[in-house]
């Protein structure tokens, strides 16, 4: 599969990464088309691997993830075009965080979340909520934490929905542990895990956790 | 030991009753003295159940927990006066959700909790945050969701914390299933949980589920 993978922090780039490694094509996105973080990280990526503008690497994508921060996703995704994200899935993977008065807060929240916003801006985008809940190198390499645990995804589609869940696949998830919430107003209860993620990390000193779920039936 | 659960809903009467099954003494308040609601649970949990307004069950009680809903919560405890919760643990077990426009909805959110709001009106108490993640069936049966499971607290007094943590192995949480999530802001995290389990009982058509950590670590 061709994908492109806005953002070239670390999420960006670890996805990028795993993406190659399972042989797939990958456009790094940003800003600008000499990116020089974006240009290292293809140097070292292998052949599979390219950079671009938001745009060239949205127009030349089967699939789209958002890894650029929640609080400039509307804008890099506007870079990209409506027009090279009509009718793709767009795995959004960011949650809405910054520093504000020294604090991490999160905004939009309760009433609203940015993959909704994603999906309002972009509706003939096939937008999908995933694997935000966890830290980057969690995401591409589940086995870093023992046992069992969870992934949350939502969206419109169900098709885009099953595409993701194979992606996960991929990347180590069983599909059993992908736990599907419905529609994509899921998206606040996914981004509203933050507080609880941060508070964990803070405590546990490390970002290698995750939650699983137990049920009676 | 002497509890005061606050509120006559589910979430108190099956908190109460479980106290009293363990030997407790609990006096079950609500606004009126002759709530009937009250008085039938207490007739029904035996010789040390008990009934009475806010204040007179937290006038009497050693232990208090708050058990109504969030949105209430600070006119309830108002109610019990703050010379009655003074120098006591008050167990904060509510999430402040309501309907509003046909959804249920979480306020305060984010940059505020129930949990904070009351330690702040009531800075002499020892508030611990706990439970509000669970059903109250889980509450006081964990065993009903299979396999280790995990609860959060949070609070200001680390005495207060131990002794909730205390009652919890009563209600049969394993400590090593206790999770401390720091002082009393840690209650965003955990009121910030309720979009995820409304989806995740939506979901799953039950309310015996609960999340497990896993941690590399």
């Amino acid at each position: 599969m061709r994908y492109a993978v806005l953002g070239t922090g670390e999420v960006g780039r670890t996805l990028g990464g795993k993406l190659v490694e399972l042989g797939h094509e990958v456009t790094l996105g940003s800003r600008t088309a000499d990116n020089p973080v974006a240009l290292e990280w293809a140097r070292d990526a292998g052949e599979r691997a390219g950079v671009g503008t938001f745009a060239a690497a949205a127009s030349g994508a089967e699939v789209v993830v958002n890894a650029v921060g929640g609080r400039v996703a509307l804008t890099a995704l506007r870079d990209a075009g409506a027009e090279n994200l009509a009718g793709k899935v767009l795995i959004d993977v960011c949650n809405p965080l910054a520093f504000e008065d020294g604090r991490l807060r999160l905004s939009p929240v309760e009433s609203d979340s940015v993959g909704e916003q994603i999906q309002r801006a972009f509706p003939d985008a096939r937008v999908v909520k995933a694997l935000n809940t966890v830290n980057c190198r969690v995401m591409v390499a589940p086995h870093l934490v023992p046992g069992d645990h969870a992934l949350f995804l939502c969206g419109q589609d169900p098709d885009a929905k099953e595409l993701v869940t194979a992606l996960l696949g991929e990347f180590g998830w069983p599909r059993g542990r992908v736990i599907d919430l419905g529609d994509i107003e899921g998206a606040r209860a996914m981004e509203m895990l933050m507080p609880l993620w941060i508070r964990l990390f803070q405590g546990f000193g490390h970002a290698e956790f995750n939650y699983e779920l137990r049920r009676a039936r």
